[in-house]
Formats: structure tokens, sequence, C-alpha cells
């Protein structure tokens, strides 16, 4: 077997992990042809000799079939197998893994498909515009401790299970402060805490999906969700994305869904604010299939521009809706603290699968976030959070506008704590080659393509290269730097001059 | 309908709550018939009439069906109905709470009618002897909030998601301490950091089980751990333990299973320490039928007359063993922290599975966690409690030999936080009587009786009435006053003098 050089292992290697994922939550079913190695290659930019590499090892590894001449299909046993479905070698990695001694669940398999994250060591000096990590300059660090000995001297007599919905104090804290602040109506019992909303979508999977449901799911969109309800054997159903969120009109045609997924407050990845009368349609249409509605409201602290709004946990009158937001885009990703509304029928269900998850979230975190709620030091820390994001945020755009000029269209500035920036004169094929462009002259960027469903973005429906911008972790002067050196590698990749980056090299 | 009186509704809904999780787990499999109102009766010490009555609601649900002059049976449709499996009432609760608006999946069906925990408000001054809680006092909270101070110190300038697998800080202390009290022989990547056992029980159940899966479980044993294999589908096969643990010659006659879930270091309840040729002769077992062994070693830092010992997981040489265990027992079950030590091959599988679950266990207590291995503090807390621990065990067997002297027999001494005491004048079925007498009297003591499988602690193999007494909650004093007014309460069993239990009342 040929070595791919050293430069494209990382991209080659992804593009193996995202096929077998792909084949392993069932997106890409027993069957199907995948797309040609010359399409791939261009929509991904990478060379058609890569592409041939990653299936060829593809095919040795028992996901897909290839036949001269005829397209390349997966695979008829890929997810039955057990073993086959989980192999544990990659293009890059010689060695064979230890395969597993015994059975994995159905499960098992989709979720070992899915393959390890991906690990990107961070490069001292470089400029990251990666979106999900907080600074940890921006964390409230003595408000914290002081509320973490606070809630350490409240010594118990018995150190038991705390009750699985959440930590009392918290529940009413939160309860008061979701009321106020989301104009959220439900009582204190419909309120479960969860270790983030990572836990809140699993446990939606898993009480509510069965294989085979249909989930709509907005394309592009978060993957991390995505992989939570195909790991139950869930399929996807992808609606586009446009300026006003999610397009409703294509639910109709969509027939029965189980459940939607959306991010109306600020949709991920674009940043659109979903309208009332799609949110209304939304409901509309849940009511009228049976469907569950997942309402991931996952930085509405951040609404720079956006009026008030109604939730779709306040528009539900028929107890469809399942709200969760976290505390890991104001506070830290890394406190693993957020929480779920639900509707009265489904608090018992999700309480007993939470206790059977892992008896409760962890006490101490809990219990210092009621005394932040409570004594108003956490509304403060969000009012000061949110004009710091903000001015980072002007520095974004206004240095985009400075150094990029025409040359770009910047969406979703409404809120949140990134942008999407579309780079007009280049296509979403050469994303690839411009994030390693950028990453030549010390500056991380990050191509929007992944977050399409497999082959909606890419040549059958041309768009313009896009990058998710995330401003949390830099200073005014980092960003501007690096928007400044995003400049100069957007013109050598528009010059052709990305060294090793044209098609078929 | 009838209410029962107040003395007994808090029993006749736990009965209600019990068969109608074993008809959700499966346990109880449509078309089986129920024990007669007067054999379950005399099981539990209830009136013929509280059971008659929780029959006709069990009937009314639409779980079970009832016809005179025949067993009850287990209602057909009972598992398979999406609302029928999850009904808001029960016998003591006259409104009907809202149904859900959807369907739920099969997980969600099953987890629906485990019901929620049954909620024991505790009594000021009551002396419980319950298992499973720590004393708040016992907790070493200077050396833990220094730790935690130390860990906010350890400032990062990026606060993003941490290693799916644990922070590692804490897998390389616990590694060290791992190989050197427990004699584990893994590499540190085998090593998943999670949110107290619970966790990795439920994420054994998710990645190893498919519906209808066999599960070998332990006969008394861990019904949290069952109720978690049994929300996935897997069907209980149990195995009766004696005084060297589980008896491993029935699992000849079991055949296929794909699952093993054992307590060998201390079994759960009654104390037993699992024989090195029944520990063989599991693993030989397992490795002809391809089953996954799951060691619970949740308790093994309080091994006070057991000599040094092989684990599962050392003995393993077909990497079947998954070695799961806690800092619940020495810390607090509150931290939510704990640890499983994997076979190489199912490692990525379990790492992705943790991260689609909830990415990773809250950071901050994984910091103070390894800072407390890393200087020895832990050790030192560990040496501490276990002395402490061992004074109170001392304290009640000689309280158990002074009060009741020839009555009672103490098992399972040799290790652990609690004891199974045997009260050789008094049948199985007169525990809840004595449990009652003994709430009286401000005690608060805890059947065996519910920790066997539903029938096969009942009068078809009778046994003396037993109760699992917990200490580590009360002092020296409080055990021996505790153990006396129990011996009243026995003395008042015995007469018949308990009011109002004969049975049929």
């Amino acid at each position: 077997m040929r070595t791919p050089p050293n430069a494209r292992t990382s991209r080659s290697r992804a593009l193996y992990e995202e096929i077998r994922a792909r084949i392993g939550d069932g997106t890409f079913a027993p069957g199907m042809a995948l797309p040609s190695t010359r399409a791939l290659a261009a929509e991904r930019s990478l060379s058609r000799a890569t592409v041939t590499l990653v299936y060829e090892q593809l095919a040795a590894d028992g996901f897909i079939e290839t036949r001269s001449g005829a397209s390349s299909r997966v695979a008829s046993g890929a997810m039955a197998a057990g073993p086959a479905a989980s192999p544990r070698s990659s293009p890059d990695q010689g060695a064979v893994v230890s395969q597993p001694a015994g059975r994995l669940s159905a499960i098992g398999r989709r979720v070992a498909a899915f393959g390890p994250r991906d690990v990107r060591p961070t490069v001292p000096g470089e400029i990251d515009f990666i979106y999900g990590p907080l600074s940890g300059a921006d964390f409230p660090i003595l408000v914290w401790s002081k509320a973490m000995r606070q809630a350490e001297r409240q010594r118990v007599q018995r150190l038991e299970y705390d009750d699985p919905r959440g930590n009392l104090l918290l529940r009413r804290a939160l309860h008061a402060h979701l009321s106020q602040t989301r104009g959220l109506v439900c009582s204190l019992e419909q309120i479960l805490i969860v270790n983030g909303s990572q836990q809140a979508l699993d446990l939606c999977a898993r009480l509510l999906l069965d294989p085979g449901d249909r989930v709509v799911v907005e394309n592009p969109g978060y993957l991390a969700a995505h992989q939570a309800f195909a790991a139950y054997g869930a399929s996807l159903a992808c609606i586009d994305v446009d300026e006003h969120g999610l397009k409703t009109d294509q639910l109709a045609a969509l027939g029965p869904a189980q459940m939607a997924f959306v991010t109306p407050t600020h949709q991920f990845p674009l940043g659109s604010f979903l309208s009332l009368a799609r949110r209304r349609a939304l409901l509309a249409w849940a009511n009228e299939t049976g469907a569950w509605v997942v309402e991931d409201d996952y930085d509405s602290e951040y609404r720079f521009s956006v009026g008030p709004e109604e939730t779709l946990q306040s528009l539900d009158r028929s107890e469809r809706v399942i709200h969760v937001g976290t505390f890991s885009k104001t506070l830290s990703p890394r406190l693993r603290l957020g929480y779920m509304v639900l509707p009265p029928g489904l608090v018992d269900a999700f309480a007993t699968a939470k206790r059977l998850s892992d008896r409760h979230s962890a006490s101490g975190v809990q219990r210092a976030l009621a005394v932040l709620l409570e004594d108003g030091s956490y509304a403060r820390h969000v009012r000061r959070i949110r004009r710091l994001q903000l001015a980072r945020q002007r520095a974004l755009t206004q240095a985009l506008t400075l150094y990029l000029g025409d040359g770009v269209d910047i969406q979703g500035a409404a809120s949140g704590l990134h942008v999407v920036v579309w780079c007009r004169s280049l296509p979403s094929t050469a994303e690839g080659a411009l994030a390693e462009a950028a990453r030549d002259l010390g500056v991380r960027v990050h191509p929007i393509g992944p977050l399409f469903h497999p082959g909606s973005g890419g040549p059958g429906r041309p768009r313009p290269a896009g990058l998710v911008m995330g401003y949390a972790l830099l200073d005014e002067v980092q960003i501007r730097e690096g928007v400044q050196r995003l400049s100069v590698a957007l013109r050598q990749v528009q010059a052709g001059l990305a060294p090793g980056q044209a098609p078929g090299s």
C-alpha cells in the first residue's frame, strides 16, 4: 500500500473516518453509490490519488465494494457485521489496533464506527479562529472560587445520592432565571440538570428514538447532535437553512418523523434567527405528525441585535418541545452543566434515565452555580462577557471589511460567538486550500464544508467557500492580525499559488 | 376504589412500582402467571387485601389480566403498547399525571416503567442503618478544598472540552494507584474516567447489550445495575450466591450469555469474597461462551480481613473483563467520579460513547482528585477512614452479639461498609414487620428481601429474615443504641406483638 505524503495524512484519515462514520450511522446505506473519486476530490480539495487511496482502504476494511468501471458502493454487510463495522486500521495507521474480544451491541457498533475524536494539537502562537472553546482569561475565577467555597461550607450530615433531577437550590434558581431571561413557562418539576447539552441530546435520543426513526436536522448543522441521534439508529432527514432559519416549507414533503432538532435562536452554524412564522409552522407540523421538537438554546446569552423572542418552548401548546440549554458558552465547557426543560409527560422517564445513567450531575458545581445565580453574580458575569464578546465580534467584522472588503459576506453576526464568512471569489472546493494556506501563515480557520450533510454542500449545489469564525478565544489585536494574514492566504489561493493545492496534484 | 389505610400506602405503592418495573424490564414476560395474592402477601408481610388492591390497580392500568378462579397474568400488550406501558396513576395517587404527548422509544418505555426513585424522607433523630450514604463528618473537607483551589490555580488559556477518556493527570495518577493497590495490569490508555460506577454500567449496557441478550447477575444482587441492563432490553439470568460468591456451577446449565455482572471482592449484598477457583471458572465460562465480564470493585478499599487477591482483571488473559471502580465509597457519592479499566479492543468505542454521552466528566473534581492521589493525601484519607469504618463495624457486631446473641448470624464482615444480619428465629416473611416495629422505636433497618430476584427469596425457598445493615453514617454510640432498640423490635415481632402486622389483617 502506498503511503500518502505527510501533508495529506491528516486529511485523508479524516475523510476515511468521515465515510466510515456515515456508513456507521446509516447515512450511507448498504448498496448506495459513493461519489466518484473525481467529484469527491474536487469537493474536498484533495488529490484524486488521495481519495482513491481512501476508497481502497475502505474496501480493504470491508466497508465498500469497488468494481472497475462502476461506482464504488457501500458493502451490503457494512453495518450488520460486528467486527467488520469497527475495523481498527485506517489509511495512515499501519498497525492494526486490537479487535474487541466479543460482540458489541448495535448501538456499540454504530458508536465504534464514528471513531475517536480528531485530536488537533494547538500550536503555540497560532491565531485560532475556532468556535467552541472559551478563553481561560474570561472565566470569573474569583467569583466562582468564592461560590465553590460557599457551597463546600453547606455541610450535610448524609453524603448520599442527590436528586437525579438536580440539586433543588439550583433548579429553583434556574427556574427564576429562565423565566426572567428566556420567558420560559414551566414548573420547577420540568427542569432537569444534565452534564452539558450533550447529555440532554443523548437522553433525547435514548428515550425517544428507535432504530429507523427519522429525525429532522438542519443542514448545515451541529454534528455532535447528529451523531448522538445516529448512535441509536435514527436516520437523519436534512432540511436546508436560509437567513430565516430552517426552511419549514420542506417539512411537508418529508413524511412522518419522530423528532426535529433545531437551533432557533442562533442557527448553528449559519447564525439565522428562526422567524416567528417558521416557529409556528414547525410546531404545527410537529402536532400533525406527532414529532418531538428539541430546541437547542446553546448561546442565547449573546443576543446583540435580536429583539425579544418567543422560544419554541413558550409557543408550544401541546407539550412537544424539549428545551435544552448549557453553561458551556458563558462559564466553561469543562464544568459540564446544562439543563433541560421537559414537557410534564416526559419528566419521570427522563429523571429515571438520568438516575440510571449516572445518578445525578456532580453536586459541588451544581451548588456553586446555584450561589452564582442566586446572588446576582452570574447575571453580572453575563453582562460583562457579553460586552467583551461583542467587542471582539466588532473587531472581527471591522477587520474583515478592512482587509477583505467586498470579497466576503459576513453572516450571523446578530448573536452568538461566531460568524460565517463567505469568500465570494472562491468556490467551496477551495476551502481546504484556504485553511492550509492560512495555517502556513500561523492562522487556523475552520471550513464550513464538514458541517454540511455529505453531498449537499458539494459540486451539485455550488456555493462560495465558507469559514466558521469564532472569536471567543482571541483578543482584538490577535483578531486583526489573524484577519490580515487570512487576507494574504486568500489572495494566494485565488492566485493559485498555494503550494501543492491544485486539484490532481 | 378503596383507599388503603395510611400505614400501608407506601408499601402497597412500592409493590405496585416493583411489579410495574419487572414487567417493564421483561422479568415478568407477557402471559406469565403472577404469584397468588396469598403467597405474595405472605412473602412480603402484607395483608391479602393490600396485594389484591395492587393487582386490581395493575389490571386497571393495563399491565396484568385478572380472571376469577385463575392466576393473574401479565397482559399480552404490557410491554409493546407505548402509553399503556408508562401509566401515570398508581394505587395511592388519585390524580393521573400527564401522559407524554408522543411516542417513547423501546428503551424509553422500559425506563419509564421503572418509575421514579422511592423518596424516603429522613426523620430527625432516627438511627438509620442504611447502606450507601457516607457521613458528611468523614469527608476530608480541608484536604479536598485545598486540592480544589490548587486545581483552580492551574489556569488554562483555552477552556475547551477535555479528553473524553478523562483528565490526563488524573488518569496517570489513577494508573499508578490501581497498579499499586489493586494489582491491575493495564496501560494508561485502558483507563476511562466516568461519572461514578453507574455511568460505567450504563455504558456497558449500551455498547454491549442488544434487546434479548442474556446477562448473568448475582441473586441477591445490585438492583441499580440490573435496571441499567434491563433498560436496554437485556434479560437477566439470576445465579445464586453463597459464602464463596457466585455459584459458578450453575453457569453451565444457562446456555449462552452476552455478559456477566459480578461483585467479586465483596458480593453485594451478601459480602462473600469470590474464591480463586470460581474466578477461574467464571473466566473459563466467559471464554467458552464469548461473554463479557463486568467486575464491580465498588468497596475494595475496606478489606479488613481478606488477604491479597487476584482481581478478575488481572487474571483475564483474553480481554473479556471490564473492571469498574468508584470514589463514592471513600470520598463522596456526590462527586460522581468513577473509572473503568477496559480491554484494549473496547477503548475507542467507550471513549466515543462517553464523548457522545456528555463529552467528559466534570473537569474540576477530576483535577482535584488527581492532586489528592498525587500528593499521598488520598492514601492517608483511606487509611484513616478504613480504621473509622472498622471501629464502627466492630461496635455493630459486638452490639449484635450483646443484645441479640445466638438469635442472629452475621455475614460479610470481612470487608465493606455493611453486614448482613440473619434473624434465625424469624422467617423471611416477617422482614417487613421487623422493619416497621424497629421504625416505631426510632430505628431504620433495611430488609434484604427486595434484593432477591422476585420469587426466588419467597416461600418456595424458606430462609430466615435478613437485614442489610450499613454503619458508615453512624457513630458507635448510635450503633449500640440502635441495636438495642432493634432487639426490642425483634422480640416484639417474635411475640406476635407488632400491632397490625399479622398476615391477613
